[in-house]
């Protein structure tokens, strides 16, 4: 048995800090789609999360080329780091279309995915710092499996927003806009599954 | 030299039972489309197939954490066994939307396309047990090169489809759901691509 | 401190051919968008661009498969083919569907796109020799940043893009035709930045 994570436990700090800030984009989202008011401001204030995240993968990855760890440890923190980027990628893509395609009213899926998004978020948040002892590896892979649930979950909001779309009297127009915003939500949560891939491979990798 | 697989070939009947799942589904998937007919019911036995194709993988990551084998090695099995996941995911999810959008009729090149994903199931059923041994290398990495092919086959086929919605009276909502069915169809064949992709690396990073 | 990369120099070789075929593919797609005259055989021109990339792609995975080096570093060679070849895929795939769908007159937007791909390309270009002797890590991270960077570049010229297509009076289905010309544009770009991503990985993994 060998200890998988480096001494400086930095590392564990900066993906603390990152799955904060995921937790913050995802709860902003879901304000920015329950209000619907003040819209251009709050995509703002989500890009500006994004950005603060990109600054810590970008920390991150310096401090993965500094700092001396294995080399296949070295690999696995580095997906984390770019999957945890993913996600506030997507995030901040939904929010920035809204706007961008002048979009009137959410609809209710679009808030219930967005709400999903956040449960995954926070479930990350829970679930990182497990990674310091792996102590707990069955309840880290437990918390995987919650989080490919969620994934789940946000799928088949996802199916019923769209069939919702073409069983309206919605223009093509504007069923084009809201399956890309869809999709934006819904890709958010698959990068959250990618997520939990990426800490389930971790914790096989040192069974 | 080393053996890449543990003792406990387990492993392996779990992969072959994935592989066997995968076949099934894409066979179903082509009688949805060549029957069309009771398209609810037929949906269902494909969704049935893809939830026992999700306990199938629960079981082998189980069994990754729990079996000793080496770490890197263990990274690769991981690997395969979510791809494989995804490939089956794609396949319900052609025939959950088809039924979800209430499409009227098949176009042919859809049911071209469920043909060679059905051959790329089957050539991936092939392929997996000689992983066993690992004596045929280079039948292993011609194989892969096959599905590979496929995969170009598809997409092909989902060309002349596109051109076809285009070049047809179609009303735009149409053609939004047609697209749709075809890149579930083609993303399908691109997990199949991305099996093979990961069969190639297990070969060549013991070669 | 150990060698990442074979004594058989000739992988740097066949790398630095497949960017180089990245680099006029990009260039083509360019031109194809600047003239915008003579679409199907300049697609044409393309396609065997991409296909003469799929040799070198096959041809650096049988030399991976035949030569000894440490598997883990085979493993980040054979992901670097593999992005590689997807780069090029999508430049094809962008200009063919130009053709199949057929598009009367670019957008500025598309022809912007095409640029900062041969930017992109260009760098990938200059950067896979550094890792020839890795003495220039923090160099090579620094270009990975900025292909990164041109990645986000043509995001914000896709969604500038997108505004544009809903903006004015197009007919839907005009809109959807050009929705996958952008996205297969953005793709490009993505795959740039998955490039961009393992080459990052592999100056971590070998820090």
């Amino acid at each position: 048995m060998f200890r998988i994570l480096p001494k400086d436990e930095g590392f564990f700090d900066l993906f603390e800090h990152m799955a904060a800030t995921l937790v913050e984009a995802a709860t902003r989202l879901d304000e920015f789609l329950t209000t619907y008011t003040d819209l251009a401001n709050r995509a703002d204030q989500i890009h500006n999360i994004e950005h603060s995240g990109d600054n810590l993968t970008r920390e991150a990855i310096s401090k993965l080329h500094r700092t001396f760890i294995t080399p296949f440890d070295r690999d696995a923190l580095h997906d984390l780091t770019c999957r945890l980027d993913d996600v506030l990628d997507r995030i901040d893509e939904a929010a920035a279309r809204m706007v961008l395609y002048r979009i009137p009213n959410p609809t209710e899926d679009a808030r219930l995915m967005a709400k999903v998004l956040v449960k995954a978020a926070t479930k990350i948040q829970e679930t990182l710092p497990l990674l310091r002892d792996m102590k707990q590896k069955q309840l880290i892979l437990n918390r995987c499996l919650d989080i490919q649930a969620l994934e789940a979950e946000g799928d088949r909001i996802e199916r019923h927003g769209l069939a919702a779309l073409f069983e309206g009297s919605l223009e093509a127009i504007e069923i084009i806009k809201w399956k890309d915003v869809y999709a934006d939500l819904e890709e958010a949560m698959d990068r959250c599954a990618d997520v939990a891939n990426v800490i389930e491979s971790i914790v096989i990798r040192h069974a």
